[in-house]
């Protein structure tokens, strides 16, 4: 950040980062770089799309890590599983403004209720789970970091979510997943590029579904992808 | 329509007419101004919002109104009473253009599957009961004309919708309402201004709340809200 010449206007944070397999930065490196940016006069804006996730990493309430930032956006149908919808907090004026924007940009729905039951309902049942689901990364990491092939992505997790770099091609990818599929297993449709021909990267974000699958079942289907 | 001096774009005809109380001009009519447009080689598009209350005004099926157009819209959360949401049919080309001019504007859900489902459970329970409704509006019109400074529009209703003009000030037809709701039936919040100072329009949208209202209550209220 110091590399920075100009003057900022605002420093948007993603938390956790998601396409470094969910990583966060030091409580104490986040603190500095809010102060950079507050000492710069520019606005401290938090990417929370996946704040429950960030505060079971932490382990520090959402309200804490949300009050470093001027403004925070979180996501209801990500992690906690609710009907596509969003939420911005911020100071009332900056509030009034995005109300605003929000209506000449098309995005306002008549009615928002049924977005706002269901993210109030699903934040109830699934935020107390999000230790538990950080809990089944680690152990997930644990359980396939000595397979042939894998390479757990941070590791260990440091959200509910984790990247696997797996030593295989896209087709023999897309097969492995298909043949899970038809056992009942759903995994992944397809895997991401890497800059590596041979490897291919895949996005485990860990809620209910991977919470109800044992652990070495999962390493067996982590087996079975990369061939 | 033969006044219009200019080559047009496009046709647009909003049915039932809602701003005249749920109007459905005569079939002929309706036929006619269609070919108007498709005479001068301009698109004929339906505001069909409320499709559903005109197919039982014109006691035709949704499909034979809507194909007199090039295309359709309709709203899912209004009669029909589903989520926000709403669909657009026509041509492929044309809807191909439409879906992407919509993620342009900004419009699109992550998901949209809460609608869709939404949609297609209230179209299937609710669809078999506009005749219901019209039938009810009918009865209210007949039960509610005889009263002093009341008018029906239109009269006789046309679609399971109609506009009420009450001879009342706007504040004494705030009382009142808000005394009928205290007592347990919710009518309107506020009556809407018209040009006559001393009169005041009212929409009732016949569907399942105000179906379960005995004609005889519906009556009384109405006579409550004129004072």
């Amino acid at each position: 950040l110091d590399d920075v010449a100009e003057a900022p206007a605002a420093l948007l944070v993603e938390l956790p980062q998601r396409d470094l397999g969910g990583r966060l930065p030091p409580w104490d490196d986040l603190v500095a770089q809010v102060d950079w940016a507050r000492d710069r006069g520019a606005a401290a804006h938090l990417d929370g799309a996946r704040l429950w996730e960030a505060s079971a990493g932490y382990g520090r309430p959402p309200a804490e890590i949300a009050g470093l930032f001027d403004t925070t956006y979180v996501s209801f149908y990500k992690g906690i599983g609710a009907l596509a919808g969003c939420c911005l907090a911020g100071p009332l004026d900056v509030v009034a403004e995005v109300r605003e924007w929000r209506r000449r940009m098309g995005g306002t729905l008549y009615g928002l209720w049924p977005g706002a039951a269901s993210a109030l309902s699903c934040l109830r049942r699934r935020l107390p789970l999000m230790p538990a689901y950080l809990e089944r990364a680690r152990a997930i990491a644990d359980a396939v970091r000595d397979l042939p092939g894998v390479t757990v992505v941070p590791d260990p997790p440091q959200a509910p979510m984790l990247h696997l770099l797996l030593r295989t091609g896209h087709d023999g990818f897309t097969a492995a997943a298909r043949s899970l599929a038809e056992d009942g297993l759903w995994t992944w449709e397809s895997a991401v590029p890497t800059g590596d021909p041979d490897v291919v990267r895949v996005e485990l974000s860990v809620g209910d579904a991977t919470l109800a699958v044992p652990v070495a079942e999962i390493r067996g289907a982590i087996a079975a992808l990369v061939g």
